[in-house]
């Protein structure tokens, strides 16, 4: 199959060298001349230009641009695909895009592959990128059949745990698991940078261990993914966020009246509930 | 030198196997007969018993009980104590402890070795568990100078990282960097846990992923220790439990009204922060 994709970053080059792998044509779409050179050199893609008529003879494309700019760029490669192409994204918010998107492309399907190194860019596409991680497919009720069927297909080929669910049930979830960690962990180490006796920060810093470091990793990251996930997924950020401030309440009421069985029971309730998720 | 270990837990167990190798004849204290047993035969410690009268040769003595018990633990054993005797604990908080074991024992020197895995008890000891990791002593200005210098000797002969300060400060810097985590990152999963819609819920669980994972693993610790590192630390937990909120409200006004440029500031900051601390 003739397969583009539209963004050579870390998941576009990723899914260029497995669909390779494949025995797909794959054909690259970007906006720099220099990443296009860099993808064919390392036979990430087989062909890759700055010009959207390469995606002429594509009958799949997927869209890899930043989630802020899928539906711009969409708009943008729109009269250049083949009328019965397929469209893809791998934005990871999905309502918005999924609505807007399948009235521009009768034949779009929204996705999202949930793969990723603390790394990005074209240089760090990895093959099996993909393999044993969920990526979700968000059909809605107009979605072709068709195209959601051979989406479904090239994505169980990649190896990925595939999950089918609405665009709304998607964002929820990500907010729970991805979005609102984030901002957790971003206010305890905000919280700790208020310390004013520069000794007493500086003692904190050094005897951070383990338990710091990873409470506080995502809270670190890029702050323009970290920006992009509240802005696409607001109302359901905040939905988290409402719950987890009540959340914190309880726990601050139980720790100042010295409820201490209550915190007890809390903490071996939250052990407990942690069990249930997919953790490696 | 004649070191004595009372409670034979993974610290205790830890720190007689170390001396042990030091070449120190290592003396150990446990309730449980059986616990003796399991130490004189893995060579955790030269000898132990449920006697307390085993601790009348030691020069030094290690209080190793949960930090719950540590103060009346140390009130049990003071009567059999060579009067010459450097006491010392390992508890995880130590304002109170140190007050009042000083007291109690002038030669009390009080001390937190920042080492742990997610094992506990004797058969979990390791020797080098304290190699390259904090190891803070605590001294009060009634502290005796010659106790302070030979527990800090045996404190860097185990190859640990020697700070030195005040219970206060010590109390402070542990609740922004140990005990503050736990409590953020159990309401994360208590949060996740009212999602009402059980296949979202669901959904939620298998799509977690190495965010949450981080986020949520000190939340979803040992009860029991969460309880304490509270109960114990109340005041100093208070205190940057009050801050966080303060950080975590300040975070949801900017989502809410849609400050995205402050939101991307925030998380550019938090970023920078983050490389202060000495994360492994």
């Amino acid at each position: 199959m003739n397969i583009g994709i539209v963004g050579l970053g870390l998941i576009g080059g990723s899914l260029g060298l497995e669909l390779r792998g494949l025995g797909h044509h794959v054909l690259g779409l970007s906006r720099q001349k220099q990443t296009c050179e860099v993808a064919q050199e390392h036979g990430i893609v087989n062909q890759a230009s700055i010009e959207p008529s390469i995606l002429r003879m594509c009958n799949l494309v997927f869209l890899c641009p930043p989630v802020g700019q899928i539906v711009s760029v969409a708009q943008q490669i729109e009269p250049y695909l083949n009328t019965q192409a397929i469209l893809t994204d791998v934005g990871s918010v999905k309502g918005a895009i999924c609505q807007t998107l399948t009235k521009l492309w009768p034949r779009f399907v929204g996705g999202h592959p949930m793969a990723g190194t603390a790394q990005s860019g074209i240089l760090a596409a990895e093959p099996d990128l993909f393999r044993h991680r969920p990526y979700v497919l968000t059909p809605i009720p107009e979605t072709d059949p068709q195209a959601l069927a051979l989406v479904s297909q090239i994505v169980d080929s990649l190896g990925a745990k595939r999950y089918i669910c609405s665009p709304a049930a998607h964002d929820r979830a990500v907010a729970w698991i991805s979005h609102l960690p984030v901002i957790v962990s971003a206010a305890l180490i905000r919280a700790g940078g208020q310390e004013t006796d520069p000794e007493l920060a500086q003692l904190a810093q050094s005897l951070a261990s383990t338990g710091f470091r990873d409470t506080s990793r995502v809270g670190g990251g890029n702050p323009e993914l970290g920006r992009m996930m509240a802005e696409f997924n607001q109302d359901e950020l905040l939905f988290c966020l409402k719950i987890y401030q009540q959340e914190l309440n309880a726990l601050i009421e139980k720790i100042s009246i010295g409820d201490w069985p209550g915190l007890e029971n809390y903490l071996a309730m939250t052990k407990q509930l942690r069990e249930h998720y997919s953790l490696d």
